[in-house]
């Protein structure tokens, strides 16, 4: 079969392999028929659907609701902001055609040159012109304001090279879309919604992420200031998790939209957008798994607990199995999902290594002796221990294994950043310290120029300055000139 | 301001129109700059998400798990299900170009033509074919079926006349697509998941449906046979709430998908597919509303009760909001979902309205009176009946009358349907009545000739041939030809 353990490539031999193993061996996703687009496969999009309940109850406790804007955007909307069509109308799906019709020859079908579309129409890769075509209707006074609407929605990018959920055509995702009456308030939402972001990697896929702000290298097109999320992966490579866009008024000048103020006078609108996509799962697969599998961490993890029962017959099937249901109600109770995996088509083995490879957070196997002594053997998947425990206070006893699991992934992901974060000083060092991977510390002098040289010569971004952390002013490394503080450079994803 | 009451057409003025003011000015979905394709505003997506969220339970409590299949369909993939490509190919949007560039002459941009596809894609209009190219790599043997998949996502199909929620280029739905060993399951699957979608129907939307089975006409295209719910709109018109098909193996032979059975013997594979969409959005709005707008079935209101304060001076205020969180508390534990609205630059006039527009099920008034006299002001939106409460016992008062409302507009829906649903004999009858609008059972022999004529002279079709009730043979009205049974005629949207 298919699944034989031996087939995953070991992250030492081949990093980008390995993943790619494990993205399809899991049943997370594969390539589809069509270039650059996935399928997302029952287990990952389960995944998928933790995270974004999680994140939809975030937007709504932080007062967001959710609407619905078009696939579609009109060609001419990309080339109202100046900065937005350079970055976005390159690479996307044109649609010129609204029918086909049978081929002459009676082959299949064949585009209708009769149904040309007047103006072409593009499949949004992010919404911003279409939104605020539509906030224009929204939005007379101030009373209108702020509107904070929220979308979940699948995007298209033509990219040339893609990577399951690191980089598709076609990617689902959420964005965020306000308008504010005042910059100020513009600006906080960009930085509460950078919070949010930051609150869900850490606490819920246990990723620590470094909170900063993007070099205008680097920004989103249309934005003034573009905030970012920066995540780190077991290989040393970066991973931008999510981003929040101060888009200053460049979007309400680009689509008029004003609105009169408390003082009666006509006013541009503010604005913020922010989103995070399926990229998350990037992220989550790339922080935690080993060579056995996925490592999930319990928040996330469609179900928590999976239970195989060890048997030679039918008696003892049945026996275990009522002692299984007990402990599964036990479970439920406290809010933890088990599944009971009886199947009797695949051998224990073959089972303990699916789960593994799957990484389920937590695996008991319980056999006839164990329902003897009652006892019932417990293996956390983070770190493989196992430990024989009694039936007594089991439920209590997972519970707590569960929370633990979250902080020592959450930890080991920590350490093991932290183990690779370090201030380097001169650039001859920066370019033998960026060939060993990890979050290297620099003073830089703020020009696009020199962040430009450094690309070209090392493959190295910055990948954020940060919000947090050492505010001391430098030296440049490259160019000796004055650094307000020392950014984040790495190789990234 | 816009929302002024009487701008709301009244259904007997134009019914039409009364539907299309009702959508805009409840603040439900409006028209976007792209042709046919609307914008779901808040109000209306915390409709649609109320509705996914039972849904989604519903689908996962019979065994379904979500997944995430392309947006795009290569364009000869659609050419493989003979019947499916004349159903689907016509009117489509088709993605010919992959770029764009800046046009020579400096104003925006034009679409590259040097960045041609190789072969044109197209924009889901449903997915049987991207997913059956899939299921033939997950399926080898008997043991990899069933295959219960469902995804949420959008769709395209290039309608001319379009109308909010009830025809829109664009919509969202969800569509299962099961994989099946044997007929017999597949069939089955096809009528549970129609059984779903009455239930839903008739418990959550208070919409009363006939289960069914569509004509050949009215099949789906590819489908073996297609079992549909069929709902009656106030206007006496019928609207197709959803469908469930029976795709045999077309599927299965047009992308070669087949599997070793128990026997050791390769067979074709089994199928089924199911959607609902944003339609149901137009069902829900046009069962129920009336000339003061909307009124929705508590089960589904994004907030189940409004709670108006009226006041005349802030200690006024202060005293009222104090007994509303009291109030609010109780309500909450209960499960029930309350909005207090104390902004201050609406009169509680304006806001009754507001509410009675936005078909908020249950809506308190309190003021400085009530609060002496330990009482409160409650309007029920069904039958604007207002009652006057004592504080005590409120929250449970509140739940009982939800209930009560969600019973009371599903039987109105029952009692109007039966009150114009009736036997009809003779041809010359069904031409005078089929203009009073309703369900007429009439018997038909059978043929899509006598169909054909029906629809061309009276604009009626057969809606459904019922699964359940009366099953007398008769003869045909038109040709006097034996008829099996009477079926559903009417007209509809």
């Amino acid at each position: 079969m298919a699944k034989e353990l031996k087939e995953l490539t070991t992250r030492e031999e081949n990093y980008s392999q390995w993943y790619n193993d494990l993205v399809v061996k899991a049943d997370l996703a594969e390539n589809s028929a069509v270039r650059g687009c996935m399928v997302i496969k029952p287990y990952g999009y389960a995944i998928w659907e933790k995270m974004q309940r999680q994140l939809d109850d975030m937007f709504k406790e932080t007062g967001h609701v959710n609407a619905y804007f078009p696939l579609f955007i009109p060609k001419s909307f990309l080339s109202k902001e100046a900065d937005h069509v350079e970055g976005f109308a390159k690479e996307c799906a044109v649609v010129t055609h609204y029918r086909l019709k049978t081929n002459p020859d009676g082959t299949g079908v064949v585009v209708d040159p009769e149904a040309k579309l007047e103006e072409e129409l593009i499949v949004r890769p992010t919404s911003e012109t279409i939104i605020w075509s539509t906030y224009k209707n929204w939005i007379q006074s101030y009373r209108d304001l702020p509107i904070l609407c929220n979308q979940w929605a699948n995007v298209v990018r033509w990219e040339m090279r893609t990577r399951l959920f690191l980089r598709t055509a076609e990617f689902l995702w959420q964005e965020g879309h306000t308008a504010h009456a005042t910059e100020s308030e513009a600006l906080a939402e960009a930085r509460k919604m950078l919070d949010v972001y930051a609150q869900f990697s850490e606490e819920y896929m246990a990723v620590p992420v470094i909170k900063g702000v993007k070099s205008a290298n680097e920004r989103f097109a249309g934005a003034v200031e573009t905030f970012c999320i920066e995540a780190l992966m077991q290989d040393g490579k970066a991973l931008q998790a999510g981003t929040s866009h101060f888009l200053g008024q460049n979007f309400a000048k680009a689509f008029d939209v004003k609105f009169v103020n408390k003082e009666n006078q006509l006013e541009y609108v503010w604005a913020t957008s922010w989103g995070v996509s399926t990229r998350l799962m990037g992220a989550l697969i790339m922080a935690h798994s080993d060579n056995n599998g996925l490592v999930l961490p319990p928040k996330l993890a469609p179900f928590q607990v999976v239970i195989v029962p060890i048997y030679k017959s039918e008696e003892q099937l049945a026996a275990i199995s009522e002692k299984v249901a007990q402990i599964t109600t036990e479970l439920k109770q406290l809010g933890i999902s088990v599944k009971y995996d009886d199947s009797d088509n695949r051998k224990p083995g073959w089972k303990f290594a699916e789960y593994e490879l799957k990484g389920v957070p937590v695996r008991l196997a319980m056999g006839a002796r164990d329902l003897e002594h009652a006892t019932v053997e417990i293996m956390r998947r983070d770190t493989l221990e196992k430990e024989t425990v009694s039936f007594d206070g089991i439920a209590v006893h997972i519970q707590h294994l569960l929370d633990d699991i979250q902080t020592n992934i959450y930890k080991k992901a920590f350490d093991y950043r932290a183990s690779v974060t370090r201030e380097v000083n001169s650039y001859d060092e920066f370019k033998e310290e960026i060939e060993k991977g990890g979050f290297l510390l620099c003073h830089w002098d703020g020009t696009p120029e020199t962040e430009e040289r450094i690309k070209e010569e090392t493959k190295a971004t910055i990948r954020c300055i940060p919000l947090n952390g050492d505010k001391t002013p430098g030296k440049c490394m490259v160019t000796g000139k004055l650094s307000a503080q020392r950014v984040v450079f790495a190789r990234s994803y």
